[in-house]
C-alpha cells in the first residue's frame, strides 16, 4: 500500500507514477468511490485567491467523501500586524488537516511548506511564477484521453510563455516523460519561453521550435495550447501594450479553425480573454472546458493516492 | 419523478409548483430527511457578498446531507486582471457541482448562467435590482403558514419600493398566482413602485393602491411588509436624505402596534435599520425572524425538488 | 445527560467542569468519535479574520462528523450600507445552526450574542481586548498534560500583557481554579498587566510578582508563556517603538535555554514574530506547536459537551 507524498514539482514524478495518476483519474471519472476519504480533512491554504483552482480541489475532496477547511485569506497569517512565517503557519495547520493544498505568491512556497509540515502531504496549487504541477498533470491527462498516447504529436504552446506557469510545468513533464513529441513555442518577442526550459528540453532531446506566428504550423498541430497574457505580471505598461498587440495575431477565431486538422484539439488553462473567440466554443476541437473538468478527476486521483493508496 | 430545473424568476412557476414548494417546505420543517442529498455538491457562487443568503442556502444543503463548495469572491473571476466572462466561469463550475446558487451584481445574471451551465441547475440568489425569487417564495410561505391561505388579505409593502428586489418579486408572485388580495404600496415619493409591476398587477386584475402614509390603512392590514431604504443604491445623496426623512413616518414603533389587528403580521426581509424599532420584537405580530427561518425550509425544499424529485 | 451551554468567559466554569473538559479533550486525542456530531451544524461567525482560530474550530467540528457554515466577512452584516445589529444577525443565524462560534471586534460581543441566540449556544472565539476562553482552556490543558497537575508551578507570562487576551484569560482561570501557583508578569513598562487582573489574583490569594526582566527567574520557571507585541492595538507609534525596544531583552533565543530547567516548557499562543527565535524550535522545551494542536482537542471536547453531553 504505497502512498504518494507531497506534490511539489512537475519533475518529481517517475513515469510509472504519472501513468498511475492517469489510470486512477480515469477510474475517478468512470466510478468515483464516494466514501473513500470519509473522515479525512483537506486544508485549502490560499495565500492569494484562485477561486477556480480552490473549488476544483475542494469538489475533488468532497466527491471522495472527505472534508475541507478552507481560506483564501491565508495572507492574513503573514500580514504586517501578525507577521507569521509560512513555516509556522504550516506547522500549525498540519496539526488540523491530513493534507494541505497550498497556493503561495512566491516561488518555492510549496517546497518550504513540505519541509515543515511534519509528515502532512502538501499539494502545490501554484507558487508565484514557479510551478502548478496539478495543472500540468491534467493537461497531459487531457492529451492522453484524446489521443490514447503522448508521443508523435505536434504540440504548440501559444501566448505569454514567459509568465505562464502552466506551459512551463507542461514542458517539464513532456521533456522528462514524453520526449518523443515536437513542441512549438509561439509568442510575441517579449514573452518568449525562458532558456531554462529550452535547456531542459535539449537535455532530453526534445525537438522544439520557436516562432512569432502559428500560420505555417497550424495545419500540422495535434494540440494547440493557448494561454492568456498575464497582464498582472507585467511591471511596464508599454511592454504589455506591445505584447497585447502582437498577441492579437495569435488569437484563435472561427476562421483559424479551417487551417487545423479535424482531430486536433484546442486547449487553454482558463480564464481566457480575447485569445479564443466565443465562436470557437461550439467546434468539437474546442477542448478547454473538458480540460477543466479533467482537473477534477486528476485531483481526485492525487487525493486518493496521497490519502488512501495506489 | 419530475425534477425542478433552474430557479431564475418569480414568474416561472405555475401555481401547482408553488403549492408543491410550500408543502415540501412544511415537510422539511417537520421531518427533515437528513441524508437525502448525500454525495451531491452545491456551489455557492457569490459575485458580491450576501452572507446571510449564502449561509441560509448552505445550511439548507447541509441539513439535507449534501456538500458545499463556496465563494463570496467570485468577482475575482471577472476582475480586471483575469477578466473571465460569467458564461465561462459557469461552464467551469458546472463541471464541479450538481447545482449552482448564483448571486450576481447585474440584472439577468442568473438567466445568462442557466444558458451555459450544461444542464446543471442554477438558483438565482439575487441579481442586482433584478429578482430574488427564493426570497419571494419564503415570503409567501410565511403568509401561507400564518393564514392558511393567500387570498382575501390586505397586504402593504412599505419603504423603498423602487430598489427593493423582494417587494418586486413578491408582487409578481401575488399577481400571477394569488390575485385575490389587495396590495398597498406605501413609500416616499422618490421610491415608489415602478410601473412595470403596476402594469403586471393590472394585467392580473389585482386591486392595488398607492400612498405615502399608512396611518389610514393600518387597521385593515393582515400583512405589513416593511423594507429598508437601500442607501447603497442611491447615486445622489440629496435624494437619499429626503427619502430617509419621509421614511421616518413609515417606521414601525411600539405605538404603531395599537392600530394594527391582533392577528396581523409584520414581515421584513432583513437586515433592518431604524424602520422597525427593537421594542416591536417582543410583540407576537413581529414575524421577521420566523420569516428568515422559513427561508431555510423553502431552500431545503427547492434543493430537494431540484436534486431529488417532487 | 447534562450539556454545556455557551462558552463566554474564563470565569464561568466551576472547577469540575474545567477538569471534565480536560478529560474529554484527552479522550478526543486518544479516540476521537468520528460520527458523534453527524447532522449537527456549527456556524463560524467571524467579524474579523482570525484564520487560525477559525480553522481550528472547523477542523474540530469536522473531526466529530459535524458540518460547518462559515464567514470571515460577518462585518458585512453591520457595514455602513446594511447596518444590522449583532443581535439581529445572531437571531437569524441561530435559525440555521446548532452552535455559533463568534469572533467579534468589541468586548462583550459574545455575551450580547448569547442573550439573543434563542437557546443556540455561543462559543466566544475572542472579542476585542475582552476574552478568548478556549485559548485559556487549551493553555491550561497543555500545562496539565505536561505536568499532570496545575499547582506548585512557577509560571511566567511575558511580553505585551496589557493587550494580550490570552494572558488575561489564563490569569483568570489560574486564580479561580488553580491558585496554588506562582505567577510572574514580565513586560515592558508600557504593557504591564492591568490592575483588574492583579486584584482578581489578590482576591484568590495567588502569589504574583512583576518585573521587567526575566533573567533572575528563568532558572525557577516551569512554564514560560511568551506573547507577541500586538502592534495593531497601539495607537501611538512612539510607545510601540519603545515597547519593541524593551521587548528585545525578553525574547527567547537559543542562549536563553541554558538558564531554564530541562523539564520546563515554553508556550506561545502564536503567531510569533521575533520573540522566540527559530533556533529554539528544536529544543524539547519548545511546546508551542503542540499547544496549538491541543487547541483542536479542547475545541472538540467543548463541541461534544455542548452538542452531545458530558
Amino acid at each position: 500500500m504505497r502512498k504518494l507524498k507531497s506534490v511539489i514539482r512537475a519533475q518529481q514524478f517517475d513515469k510509472r507514477t504519472v501513468e498511475r495518476i492517469f489510470t486512477t483519474a480515469a477510474r475517478m471519472e468512470s466510478s468515483p468511490p464516494s466514501k473513500l476519504l470519509d473522515g479525512k480533512i483537506m486544508a485549502s491554504l490560499f495565500y492569494e485567491p484562485s477561486t477556480r483552482t480552490r473549488l476544483s480541489f475542494e469538489a475533488a475532496m468532497k466527491r471522495l467523501g472527505g472534508e475541507v477547511i478552507s481560506t483564501e485569506n491565508a495572507k492574513e497569517f503573514s500580514s504586517k500586524a501578525k507577521g507569521e512565517s509560512l513555516e509556522d503557519s504550516i506547522r500549525v495547520i498540519s496539526g488540523y488537516a491530513d493534507v494541505i493544498v497550498l497556493r503561495y505568491y512566491k516561488e518555492g512556497g510549496a517546497e518550504r511548506a513540505a519541509a515543515f509540515s511534519e509528515g502532512v502531504p502538501i499539494i502545490n496549487a501554484g507558487d508565484g511564477i514557479g510551478q502548478h504541477p496539478t495543472q500540468a498533470l491534467l493537461d497531459l491527462f487531457t492529451i492522453k484521453k484524446k489521443f490514447g498516447r503522448i508521443e508523435g504529436l505536434e504540440i504548440a504552446m501559444v501566448g505569454d510563455l514567459v509568465n505562464g506557469r502552466t506551459v512551463r510545468s507542461l514542458s517539464y513533464f513532456l521533456a522528462k516523460h514524453y520526449p518523443k513529441n515536437t513542441i512549438h513555442f509561439v509568442s510575441p518577442e517579449a514573452t518568449r519561453m525562458r532558456d531554462d526550459i529550452k535547456s531542459y528540453l535539449d537535455k532530453y532531446k526534445v525537438k522544439w521550435f520557436e516562432t512569432k506566428d502559428f500560420r505555417e504550423i497550424l495545419s500540422r498541430l495535434d494540440v494547440l495550447y493557448q494561454t492568456r497574457v498575464q497582464k498582472e505580471r507585467f511591471s511596464k505598461s508599454e511592454i504589455f501594450d506591445q505584447v497585447e498587440r502582437e498577441s492579437k495575431k495569435l488569437s484563435i477565431r472561427k476562421s483559424t479553425l479551417q487551417y487545423m486538422k479535424p482531430e486536433a484539439i484546442i486547449m487553454h488553462p482558463l480564464p481566457r480573454l480575447g485569445e479564443i473567440s466565443y465562436a470557437v466554443d461550439k467546434d468539437p476541437r474546442a477542448h478547454y472546458f473538458q480540460q477543466a473538468r479533467n482537473g477534477l478527476y486528476v485531483r481526485m486521483a492525487l487525493l486518493k493516492m496521497i490519502l488512501d493508496e495506489y
